[in-house]
């Protein structure tokens, strides 16, 4: 199965919903709530995939935590709170659930997006847990996938790959690196995206059958001990990837390639198609 | 691990949140966004424990959304939209999760809460669903757990017991009745719950440490094949349990005890107590 196929398949019959104004397909969805405009996502984290038996349980919570708030800075929105469902092995310590809970509050609360309900439930299978987080967008409304445009600058924040070393656990999500970004570039900033799967891959999403990503891998920021190779591949980076019109400054983001004319989706400048590069879901 | 208390000590950490309207411990919790309130539960399905494996897929979709917008009629409240994460078990066919997506669609568009964003993982445990339901309160606020008052009627909708046969997989939530309950009853109606763990044990949380709950088993509404023992014990009822000073249509709801002092929670005219009756959380 592949999670973007299935999903899109399951979601093409989602169109025209009453009350919703961003459907499914973009890192949250929105819906009207009276006069204001709610985004909302739901993301999972499972143990023996995103982390392992061993992970230090207050770090599952706050990764669990910290991916889904990181779908809430691809959208430039400002979170308000979330829900927690855990689903945790039957003879699972209490302990351990708690340090999980306990991670998870802390980080949702530094966060802005405070915990304010949760179901657990158990079952033969590893921990999983499903993190639903609701925020607003920025006043001039959410950036999208959508909206490239021809000699928009490609950039990135932070650095990429080798987050397995210790970043995905300790990361960030950029809500206010976000914000800036959006207050700084304005219209300028067209579409943005958050690396989960790994730059190639990822970066195929914000291409058109018209538009593709030229990526000039000589500038990528690579974080310790990461190679080119996994600066495109390795995902888990939870940086913003964006396109804008204008260069952001130097201490937001890097840029990274440009926008050109063609139906690559994403290639390098030596011509190589990483469209597909990144972590593929089984 | 017993899930109520597990949650009740993550959560007697969550206490004057920001932003957090009513906090964990009711159906739903509530936060404010911009100039509006707005409700939201998660509640989750597993595969193995509320519902087979040789469930058809479309009941399991339908009953993942029923459960969760259960918890929305328990509150009085109007559905605005849900999200929904899967986490399935390796090489589950793509027609299977497409089947389970496609009967949670359409029940979610039918009761007024399009699903409009969603994950999917897969493990080697069994099929997990998480929904996060959004709705809003009514102007007059949610109906909470909280309220009970001495010579209340202790009333139920529907029928209880034997869901098992049948119920379980086809009951509608009683969002319709509860809007109707609360626009005849007005702040006649104190408090409300719905019955998924069994009566005994969920008419437990509308008592107080002054208040019980007294239950004559002989005015059960029983459903077809159901015994007393059951309609107290079975739970996966989903019907609305409340207290009211008023007495309500009988084409709504039935009177099945009174509200009186007395510390054992909830007990039935004979004396016996059955607060702890029903389906224990593993």
């Amino acid at each position: 199965m592949h999670e973007l196929e299935l999903l899109q398949s399951i979601y093409a019959r989602s169109t025209n919903l009453s009350g919703v104004t961003i459907g499914p397909g973009d890192d949250m969805g929105e819906i009207k709530i009276n006069s204001d405009r709610l985004l909302c996502a739901v993301d999972q984290l499972v143990v023996g995939t995103h982390v392992t038996e061993t992970t230090n349980p207050k770090a599952i919570g706050r990764k669990a935590i910290a991916r889904c708030f990181s779908d809430i800075a691809a959208m430039a929105g400002s979170p308000v709170g979330c829900v927690m469902s855990a689903c945790v092995p039957t003879h699972t310590p209490n302990d351990w659930c708690d340090a999980v809970f306990g991670g998870a509050k802390e980080a949702a609360e530094l966060w802005g997006g405070p915990i304010f309900g949760g179901d657990i439930a158990s079952s033969d299978g590893p921990a999983v847990f499903s993190v639903t987080a609701l925020a607003t967008p920025p006043t001039q409304g959410a950036v999208l996938r959508t909206g490239i445009q021809e000699g928009d600058f490609v950039c990135v924040t932070g650095e990429l790959g080798n987050s397995i070393a210790g970043h995905h656990l300790s990361f960030n999500p950029r809500i206010q690196e976000a914000q800036e970004l959006l207050q700084l570039l304005g219209l300028a900033l067209h579409c943005m995206i958050d690396i989960s799967d790994g730059l190639g891959q990822d970066a195929s999403h914000l291409s058109t059958e018209q538009l593709q990503l030229v990526i000039d891998t000589s500038l990528l920021p690579l974080r310790e001990g990461a190679t080119v190779e996994g600066a495109v591949r390795d995902g888990e980076d939870y940086e913003l990837l964006f396109t804008s019109s204008a260069k952001p400054p130097v201490e937001l983001a890097t840029v990274i390639g440009t926008v050109e004319q063609g139906m690559l989706q994403v290639v390098t400048t030596d011509g190589t198609d990483i469209s597909n590069y990144g972590w593929m879901h089984k």
